[in-house]
Protein backbone atom coordinates (compact mmCIF):
# COMPACT_ATOMS: atom_id res chain seq x y z
CA UNK A 1 0.00 0.00 0.00
CA UNK A 2 0.98 3.52 -0.97
CA UNK A 3 2.62 5.30 2.21
CA UNK A 4 1.28 8.57 2.84
CA UNK A 5 3.71 12.02 2.62
CA UNK A 6 3.54 14.01 5.50
CA UNK A 7 4.97 17.55 5.48
CA UNK A 8 4.66 18.92 9.36
CA UNK A 9 4.36 22.74 9.15
CA UNK A 10 5.63 23.17 5.75
CA UNK A 11 6.48 26.77 5.33
CA UNK A 12 7.33 27.54 1.66
CA UNK A 13 4.83 26.68 -1.03
CA UNK A 14 7.49 26.41 -3.84
CA UNK A 15 8.97 22.98 -1.32
CA UNK A 16 5.46 21.48 -1.18
CA UNK A 17 5.50 22.08 -4.93
CA UNK A 18 8.73 19.84 -5.73
CA UNK A 19 7.70 17.41 -2.87
CA UNK A 20 4.58 16.60 -5.28
CA UNK A 21 6.81 16.15 -8.11
CA UNK A 22 9.27 13.91 -6.50
CA UNK A 23 6.43 12.36 -5.09
CA UNK A 24 5.06 11.86 -8.65
CA UNK A 25 7.91 10.56 -9.83
CA UNK A 26 8.17 7.79 -7.98
CA UNK A 27 4.19 6.73 -7.93
CA UNK A 28 3.00 8.50 -4.81
CA UNK A 29 0.08 10.50 -4.05
CA UNK A 30 -1.30 10.44 -0.70
CA UNK A 31 -0.02 14.19 0.67
CA UNK A 32 -0.65 15.48 3.75
CA UNK A 33 0.11 18.61 5.26
CA UNK A 34 -0.17 19.61 9.41
CA UNK A 35 -0.60 23.15 9.51
CA UNK A 36 1.56 24.46 6.69
CA UNK A 37 2.88 28.02 7.31
CA UNK A 38 1.31 29.87 4.54
CA UNK A 39 -2.48 27.84 3.82
CA UNK A 40 -3.51 25.34 1.53
CA UNK A 41 -3.70 25.73 -1.54
CA UNK A 42 -0.70 27.88 -1.76
CA UNK A 43 0.12 29.19 -5.33
CA UNK A 44 3.57 28.96 -5.21
CA UNK A 45 3.63 25.10 -4.85
CA UNK A 46 2.02 24.95 -8.86
CA UNK A 47 5.12 26.19 -11.23
CA UNK A 48 7.44 23.58 -8.78
CA UNK A 49 5.55 20.53 -9.15
CA UNK A 50 5.71 20.64 -13.00
CA UNK A 51 2.88 18.47 -13.98
CA UNK A 52 2.37 16.81 -10.61
CA UNK A 53 -1.46 18.54 -10.24
CA UNK A 54 -2.86 14.94 -9.17
CA UNK A 55 -0.39 15.46 -6.17
CA UNK A 56 -1.53 18.91 -5.16
CA UNK A 57 -5.14 18.52 -5.80
CA UNK A 58 -4.92 15.37 -3.66
CA UNK A 59 -3.68 17.24 -0.76
CA UNK A 60 -5.13 16.99 2.74
CA UNK A 61 -4.51 19.63 5.74
CA UNK A 62 -4.75 18.39 9.03
CA UNK A 63 -4.21 20.44 12.42
CA UNK A 64 -1.91 18.22 14.16
CA UNK A 65 0.22 14.89 13.77
CA UNK A 66 -2.39 12.66 15.21
CA UNK A 67 -5.16 13.70 12.77
CA UNK A 68 -2.72 13.09 10.14
CA UNK A 69 -1.82 9.73 11.08
CA UNK A 70 -4.80 8.65 12.59
CA UNK A 71 -5.61 5.89 9.92
CA UNK A 72 -1.88 4.99 9.57
CA UNK A 73 -0.81 1.25 10.94
CA UNK A 74 3.13 2.30 10.68
CA UNK A 75 4.31 5.36 11.34
CA UNK A 76 7.94 6.48 10.34
CA UNK A 77 9.33 10.28 10.83
CA UNK A 78 12.41 11.17 9.65
CA UNK A 79 14.95 13.00 11.30
CA UNK A 80 19.15 14.13 10.91
CA UNK A 81 19.68 14.42 14.40
CA UNK A 82 19.97 11.67 16.75
CA UNK A 83 17.07 11.66 19.55
CA UNK A 84 17.63 10.81 23.04
CA UNK A 85 13.88 9.18 22.46
CA UNK A 86 14.73 5.03 22.30
CA UNK A 87 12.63 4.34 19.30
CA UNK A 88 14.25 2.07 16.90
CA UNK A 89 16.31 4.06 13.82
CA UNK A 90 15.60 2.39 10.10
CA UNK A 91 17.40 3.64 7.18
CA UNK A 92 15.46 5.15 4.39
CA UNK A 93 15.95 1.47 2.19
CA UNK A 94 15.24 -0.51 5.51
CA UNK A 95 12.28 1.23 5.75
CA UNK A 96 11.19 0.99 2.24
CA UNK A 97 11.34 -2.38 2.40
CA UNK A 98 9.55 -2.64 5.71
CA UNK A 99 6.52 -0.84 4.16
CA UNK A 100 6.30 -2.69 1.27
CA UNK A 101 6.64 -5.84 2.64
CA UNK A 102 3.47 -4.63 4.93
CA UNK A 103 -0.43 -4.52 4.60
CA UNK A 104 -0.67 -2.06 7.29
CA UNK A 105 -0.83 1.78 5.57
CA UNK A 106 2.14 3.84 6.42
CA UNK A 107 2.14 6.92 7.31
CA UNK A 108 6.04 9.50 6.70
CA UNK A 109 6.54 12.46 8.95
CA UNK A 110 8.72 15.34 7.74
CA UNK A 111 9.64 18.29 9.83
CA UNK A 112 9.26 21.98 8.88
CA UNK A 113 12.40 23.31 6.91
CA UNK A 114 14.08 25.59 9.43
CA UNK A 115 13.90 23.21 12.79
CA UNK A 116 12.88 20.00 11.51
CA UNK A 117 10.49 17.62 13.53
CA UNK A 118 9.42 18.52 17.72
CA UNK A 119 9.60 16.05 20.00
CA UNK A 120 5.81 16.01 20.24
CA UNK A 121 5.59 15.58 16.69
CA UNK A 122 7.40 11.95 16.91
CA UNK A 123 6.35 10.81 20.62
CA UNK A 124 3.84 8.08 19.06
CA UNK A 125 5.79 7.62 16.03
CA UNK A 126 6.96 3.82 16.04
CA UNK A 127 10.27 4.27 13.89
CA UNK A 128 12.33 6.90 13.05
CA UNK A 129 14.51 7.20 9.83
CA UNK A 130 17.75 8.73 9.19
CA UNK A 131 18.93 9.50 5.93
CA UNK A 132 22.50 8.51 5.63
CA UNK A 133 24.74 11.64 4.54
CA UNK A 134 28.08 13.08 5.10
CA UNK A 135 28.16 13.96 9.13
CA UNK A 136 29.46 17.68 8.46
CA UNK A 137 26.44 18.28 6.12
CA UNK A 138 23.68 15.79 6.96
CA UNK A 139 20.81 17.99 6.84
CA UNK A 140 18.79 17.47 3.51
CA UNK A 141 15.97 20.21 1.42
CA UNK A 142 12.95 18.96 2.35
CA UNK A 143 11.91 18.06 -1.28
CA UNK A 144 15.55 15.97 -1.24
CA UNK A 145 14.54 13.94 2.06
CA UNK A 146 10.65 12.77 0.29
CA UNK A 147 12.83 12.43 -3.04
CA UNK A 148 14.91 9.68 -0.82
CA UNK A 149 11.92 7.60 0.35
CA UNK A 150 10.44 8.09 -2.60
CA UNK A 151 12.54 6.43 -4.55
CA UNK A 152 13.83 3.91 -2.08
CA UNK A 153 9.82 2.75 -1.91
CA UNK A 154 9.57 2.37 -5.64
CA UNK A 155 12.79 0.40 -6.10
CA UNK A 156 12.22 -1.92 -2.72
CA UNK A 157 10.60 -5.38 -3.00
CA UNK A 158 8.13 -6.64 -0.81
CA UNK A 159 9.33 -9.63 1.43
CA UNK A 160 7.67 -13.06 1.94
CA UNK A 161 7.79 -12.97 5.11
CA UNK A 162 4.90 -10.21 5.33
CA UNK A 163 2.68 -13.16 5.56
CA UNK A 164 1.97 -13.61 8.99
CA UNK A 165 2.51 -9.88 9.60
CA UNK A 166 0.86 -8.47 12.56
CA UNK A 167 -0.13 -4.96 11.71
CA UNK A 168 -0.25 -2.38 14.46
CA UNK A 169 -3.72 -0.75 14.95
CA UNK A 170 -4.44 2.87 13.15
CA UNK A 171 -3.05 5.91 15.27
CA UNK A 172 -6.02 7.15 16.37
CA UNK A 173 -6.65 3.50 18.05
CA UNK A 174 -3.76 4.52 20.18
CA UNK A 175 -4.80 8.12 20.29
CA UNK A 176 -8.13 7.24 22.00
CA UNK A 177 -6.16 4.46 24.40
CA UNK A 178 -3.95 7.32 25.52
CA UNK A 179 -6.66 9.91 25.94
CA UNK A 180 -8.57 7.17 28.14
CA UNK A 181 -5.71 6.49 30.28
CA UNK A 182 -4.44 9.86 30.61
CA UNK A 183 -8.01 10.71 31.87
CA UNK A 184 -8.08 7.99 34.45
CA UNK A 185 -4.93 8.70 35.83
CA UNK A 186 -5.29 12.26 36.20
CA UNK A 187 -8.49 11.48 38.35
CA UNK A 188 -6.48 9.27 39.95
CA UNK A 189 -4.03 11.55 41.11
CA UNK A 190 -1.35 10.07 39.27
CA UNK A 191 0.31 13.04 37.53
CA UNK A 192 2.12 14.07 40.67
CA UNK A 193 3.83 16.91 40.83
CA UNK A 194 1.46 18.64 38.42
CA UNK A 195 5.06 20.34 36.39
CA UNK A 196 5.60 16.62 35.35
CA UNK A 197 2.31 15.90 34.20
CA UNK A 198 4.06 16.90 30.02
CA UNK A 199 7.11 14.71 30.37
CA UNK A 200 5.02 11.49 32.45
CA UNK A 201 2.33 11.87 29.48
CA UNK A 202 5.08 12.08 26.78
CA UNK A 203 7.04 8.68 28.56
CA UNK A 204 3.80 6.79 28.71
CA UNK A 205 2.57 7.37 24.71
CA UNK A 206 6.34 6.74 23.85
CA UNK A 207 6.06 3.05 25.55
CA UNK A 208 2.58 2.53 24.35
CA UNK A 209 3.07 3.54 20.52
CA UNK A 210 6.68 1.09 20.78
CA UNK A 211 4.45 -1.78 21.83
CA UNK A 212 2.66 -1.35 17.91
CA UNK A 213 -0.59 -3.31 19.76
CA UNK A 214 -3.29 -4.75 17.39
CA UNK A 215 -6.59 -3.35 17.16
CA UNK A 216 -7.73 -6.15 19.32
CA UNK A 217 -5.18 -5.41 21.58
CA UNK A 218 -5.99 -1.75 21.90
CA UNK A 219 -9.90 -2.63 22.77
CA UNK A 220 -8.61 -5.28 25.35
CA UNK A 221 -6.65 -2.93 27.11
CA UNK A 222 -9.05 0.00 26.72
CA UNK A 223 -11.32 -2.69 28.66
CA UNK A 224 -8.70 -3.23 31.38
CA UNK A 225 -8.22 1.00 31.94
CA UNK A 226 -12.47 1.19 31.79
CA UNK A 227 -12.17 -1.56 35.11
CA UNK A 228 -8.90 -0.19 37.26
CA UNK A 229 -10.58 3.24 36.58
CA UNK A 230 -14.54 2.30 37.66
CA UNK A 231 -15.56 3.63 41.20
CA UNK A 232 -14.86 1.06 43.88
CA UNK A 233 -16.38 0.96 47.33
CA UNK A 234 -13.70 1.97 50.10
CA UNK B 1 37.65 8.62 -5.84
CA UNK B 2 35.24 10.98 -5.66
CA UNK B 3 32.95 11.57 -9.71
CA UNK B 4 32.97 15.22 -10.84
CA UNK B 5 29.46 16.12 -11.40
CA UNK B 6 28.89 17.86 -14.85
CA UNK B 7 25.98 20.15 -15.52
CA UNK B 8 25.67 20.77 -18.98
CA UNK B 9 24.47 24.70 -20.17
CA UNK B 10 22.09 24.38 -16.76
CA UNK B 11 19.58 27.73 -17.21
CA UNK B 12 18.76 28.68 -12.99
CA UNK B 13 21.21 29.59 -10.41
CA UNK B 14 18.76 28.21 -8.16
CA UNK B 15 19.10 24.68 -9.58
CA UNK B 16 22.81 24.37 -9.52
CA UNK B 17 22.56 26.01 -5.72
CA UNK B 18 20.54 22.90 -4.77
CA UNK B 19 22.67 20.96 -6.67
CA UNK B 20 25.90 21.66 -4.67
CA UNK B 21 24.14 21.25 -1.79
CA UNK B 22 23.03 17.35 -2.68
CA UNK B 23 26.41 17.41 -3.10
CA UNK B 24 27.67 17.94 0.16
CA UNK B 25 24.59 16.30 1.62
CA UNK B 26 26.98 13.08 0.30
CA UNK B 27 30.17 14.61 0.30
CA UNK B 28 31.09 15.42 -2.82
CA UNK B 29 32.37 18.58 -4.24
CA UNK B 30 33.64 18.28 -7.59
CA UNK B 31 31.03 20.42 -9.67
CA UNK B 32 31.52 21.75 -13.37
CA UNK B 33 29.76 23.85 -15.21
CA UNK B 34 29.77 23.60 -19.00
CA UNK B 35 28.39 27.25 -20.27
CA UNK B 36 25.62 27.67 -17.74
CA UNK B 37 23.09 30.30 -19.10
CA UNK B 38 23.40 32.65 -16.94
CA UNK B 39 27.35 32.98 -16.42
CA UNK B 40 29.00 32.13 -13.48
CA UNK B 41 29.25 33.47 -10.37
CA UNK B 42 25.56 33.66 -10.33
CA UNK B 43 24.26 35.15 -7.04
CA UNK B 44 20.78 33.12 -7.89
CA UNK B 45 22.82 29.77 -6.61
CA UNK B 46 23.81 31.00 -2.75
CA UNK B 47 20.79 30.67 -0.70
CA UNK B 48 19.94 27.65 -1.88
CA UNK B 49 23.30 25.93 -1.35
CA UNK B 50 22.21 26.63 2.47
CA UNK B 51 26.17 26.40 3.21
CA UNK B 52 27.57 24.49 0.83
CA UNK B 53 29.82 27.18 -0.32
CA UNK B 54 32.95 25.23 -0.52
CA UNK B 55 31.08 23.17 -3.76
CA UNK B 56 30.08 26.76 -5.23
CA UNK B 57 33.69 27.98 -4.37
CA UNK B 58 35.71 25.09 -5.96
CA UNK B 59 33.03 24.66 -9.41
CA UNK B 60 34.99 25.25 -12.80
CA UNK B 61 33.69 26.60 -15.92
CA UNK B 62 34.06 25.09 -19.34
CA UNK B 63 33.44 25.67 -22.69
CA UNK B 64 32.40 21.73 -23.91
CA UNK B 65 31.89 18.64 -22.52
CA UNK B 66 34.79 17.73 -23.88
CA UNK B 67 36.82 19.81 -21.78
CA UNK B 68 34.83 18.80 -18.87
CA UNK B 69 35.29 15.39 -19.34
CA UNK B 70 39.30 15.50 -20.02
CA UNK B 71 40.56 14.21 -16.90
CA UNK B 72 37.49 11.62 -16.76
CA UNK B 73 38.46 7.85 -17.53
CA UNK B 74 34.86 6.71 -16.66
CA UNK B 75 31.74 8.98 -18.03
CA UNK B 76 28.20 8.86 -17.46
CA UNK B 77 25.42 10.81 -18.91
CA UNK B 78 22.18 10.41 -16.60
CA UNK B 79 19.24 10.36 -19.52
CA UNK B 80 15.47 9.48 -18.45
CA UNK B 81 14.07 9.21 -22.55
CA UNK B 82 15.62 6.04 -23.80
CA UNK B 83 18.13 6.67 -26.45
CA UNK B 84 18.59 5.08 -29.65
CA UNK B 85 22.80 5.42 -29.14
CA UNK B 86 23.83 1.87 -29.13
CA UNK B 87 25.23 2.21 -25.51
CA UNK B 88 25.10 0.57 -22.30
CA UNK B 89 22.38 1.56 -19.48
CA UNK B 90 22.77 1.45 -15.83
CA UNK B 91 20.65 1.96 -12.86
CA UNK B 92 22.58 4.86 -10.41
CA UNK B 93 22.92 2.69 -7.74
CA UNK B 94 25.13 -0.32 -10.44
CA UNK B 95 26.82 2.99 -11.56
CA UNK B 96 27.61 3.92 -8.05
CA UNK B 97 29.07 0.29 -7.65
CA UNK B 98 31.17 0.90 -10.59
CA UNK B 99 32.64 4.19 -9.86
CA UNK B 100 33.62 3.07 -6.24
CA UNK B 101 35.45 0.23 -7.73
CA UNK B 102 37.52 2.11 -10.09
CA UNK B 103 40.58 3.52 -9.30
CA UNK B 104 39.65 5.86 -12.47
CA UNK B 105 37.76 9.47 -12.33
CA UNK B 106 34.56 9.68 -12.94
CA UNK B 107 32.80 12.15 -14.42
CA UNK B 108 28.39 12.12 -14.52
CA UNK B 109 26.35 14.43 -16.88
CA UNK B 110 23.09 16.23 -16.88
CA UNK B 111 21.83 18.07 -18.89
CA UNK B 112 19.45 20.80 -18.69
CA UNK B 113 16.34 21.35 -16.91
CA UNK B 114 14.08 21.88 -19.97
CA UNK B 115 15.80 19.56 -22.13
CA UNK B 116 17.63 17.37 -21.43
CA UNK B 117 21.10 16.37 -22.65
CA UNK B 118 21.48 16.73 -26.65
CA UNK B 119 22.76 13.66 -28.52
CA UNK B 120 26.20 15.18 -29.71
CA UNK B 121 26.85 15.84 -25.62
CA UNK B 122 26.77 12.29 -25.07
CA UNK B 123 28.35 10.86 -27.73
CA UNK B 124 31.65 9.79 -26.63
CA UNK B 125 30.55 9.03 -22.95
CA UNK B 126 30.63 5.41 -22.22
CA UNK B 127 27.58 4.63 -19.98
CA UNK B 128 24.17 5.74 -19.98
CA UNK B 129 22.22 6.10 -16.54
CA UNK B 130 19.02 5.81 -16.03
CA UNK B 131 17.21 6.80 -12.38
CA UNK B 132 14.19 4.16 -12.38
CA UNK B 133 10.62 6.62 -11.50
CA UNK B 134 7.39 6.36 -12.73
CA UNK B 135 6.72 5.68 -16.20
CA UNK B 136 3.92 8.36 -16.98
CA UNK B 137 6.15 11.52 -14.96
CA UNK B 138 9.82 9.99 -15.21
CA UNK B 139 11.76 13.43 -15.25
CA UNK B 140 13.30 14.34 -12.19
CA UNK B 141 14.06 17.84 -11.09
CA UNK B 142 18.24 19.07 -11.86
CA UNK B 143 19.36 18.60 -8.25
CA UNK B 144 16.85 15.72 -7.71
CA UNK B 145 18.81 13.23 -10.42
CA UNK B 146 22.06 14.47 -8.88
CA UNK B 147 20.65 13.70 -5.42
CA UNK B 148 20.25 10.11 -6.60
CA UNK B 149 23.63 9.83 -7.88
CA UNK B 150 25.34 11.41 -4.76
CA UNK B 151 22.98 9.05 -2.45
CA UNK B 152 23.92 5.72 -4.28
CA UNK B 153 27.04 6.82 -4.54
CA UNK B 154 27.89 7.66 -0.86
CA UNK B 155 25.90 4.26 0.33
CA UNK B 156 28.02 2.42 -2.63
CA UNK B 157 30.50 -0.40 -1.27
CA UNK B 158 34.03 -0.72 -3.26
CA UNK B 159 34.12 -4.09 -5.10
CA UNK B 160 36.94 -6.09 -4.37
CA UNK B 161 37.16 -6.77 -8.04
CA UNK B 162 38.62 -3.40 -8.70
CA UNK B 163 42.29 -4.82 -8.24
CA UNK B 164 42.41 -5.86 -11.73
CA UNK B 165 40.55 -3.29 -13.02
CA UNK B 166 41.41 -2.12 -16.83
CA UNK B 167 41.06 1.72 -16.73
CA UNK B 168 39.87 4.08 -19.58
CA UNK B 169 42.29 6.68 -21.06
CA UNK B 170 41.16 10.22 -19.94
CA UNK B 171 38.49 11.28 -22.64
CA UNK B 172 41.55 14.07 -23.35
CA UNK B 173 43.18 11.48 -25.11
CA UNK B 174 40.38 9.70 -26.70
CA UNK B 175 39.57 13.09 -28.38
CA UNK B 176 42.77 13.76 -29.72
CA UNK B 177 42.69 10.28 -31.35
CA UNK B 178 39.31 11.30 -32.58
CA UNK B 179 40.43 14.40 -33.83
CA UNK B 180 43.74 13.22 -35.82
CA UNK B 181 41.62 10.67 -37.63
CA UNK B 182 39.13 12.65 -38.56
CA UNK B 183 41.61 14.89 -39.67
CA UNK B 184 43.31 11.81 -41.54
CA UNK B 185 39.91 10.49 -43.20
CA UNK B 186 38.97 14.24 -44.38
CA UNK B 187 42.24 14.10 -46.33
CA UNK B 188 41.47 11.02 -47.77
CA UNK B 189 38.57 11.47 -49.02
CA UNK B 190 36.66 9.25 -47.21
CA UNK B 191 34.09 11.66 -45.70
CA UNK B 192 31.70 11.22 -48.78
CA UNK B 193 29.16 12.51 -49.52
CA UNK B 194 29.97 16.01 -47.08
CA UNK B 195 26.71 16.12 -45.60
CA UNK B 196 27.14 12.84 -43.95
CA UNK B 197 30.12 13.71 -42.57
CA UNK B 198 28.54 15.05 -39.33
CA UNK B 199 26.66 11.83 -39.03
CA UNK B 200 29.53 9.20 -39.74
CA UNK B 201 31.80 11.25 -37.46
CA UNK B 202 29.41 10.59 -34.25
CA UNK B 203 29.57 7.50 -35.45
CA UNK B 204 32.91 6.22 -35.23
CA UNK B 205 33.35 8.44 -31.47
CA UNK B 206 30.55 5.68 -30.44
CA UNK B 207 32.74 3.17 -31.43
CA UNK B 208 35.92 4.26 -30.29
CA UNK B 209 34.23 5.51 -27.21
CA UNK B 210 32.69 2.17 -26.52
CA UNK B 211 35.91 -0.15 -26.39
CA UNK B 212 37.15 2.33 -23.38
CA UNK B 213 40.97 1.93 -24.50
CA UNK B 214 43.46 2.54 -21.89
CA UNK B 215 46.12 5.62 -22.37
CA UNK B 216 48.47 2.87 -23.91
CA UNK B 217 46.07 1.55 -26.37
CA UNK B 218 45.28 4.96 -27.48
CA UNK B 219 49.11 5.91 -28.24
CA UNK B 220 49.58 2.64 -30.02
CA UNK B 221 46.04 3.35 -32.01
CA UNK B 222 47.44 6.90 -32.72
CA UNK B 223 50.65 5.78 -34.40
CA UNK B 224 48.62 3.57 -36.38
CA UNK B 225 47.10 6.43 -37.85
CA UNK B 226 49.69 8.42 -38.41
CA UNK B 227 51.57 5.37 -40.43
CA UNK B 228 48.41 4.78 -42.71
CA UNK B 229 48.04 8.65 -43.04
CA UNK B 230 51.41 8.70 -44.26
CA UNK B 231 52.03 10.13 -47.67
CA UNK B 232 53.03 7.06 -50.24
CA UNK B 233 54.63 6.31 -53.13
CA UNK B 234 52.30 5.82 -55.72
Amino acid sequence: MEPAIILVRPQLGMNIGMVARAMANFGLSDLRLVAPRDGWPNPDAGPPAAGADHVLDRAQVFACVGEALADCQLSYATTFRPRDLMKPVMTPRAAAAAIRSSHGKAGILFGPERSGLATDDIVTVQTLVTIPAAPSFASLNLAQSVLVLAYEWFLAQASPLAAAERIPAPHADLAGLLAQLNEALAAAGYFHPPERTRATRRTLAGILSAARFTADEIRTLRGVVRALARPRNP
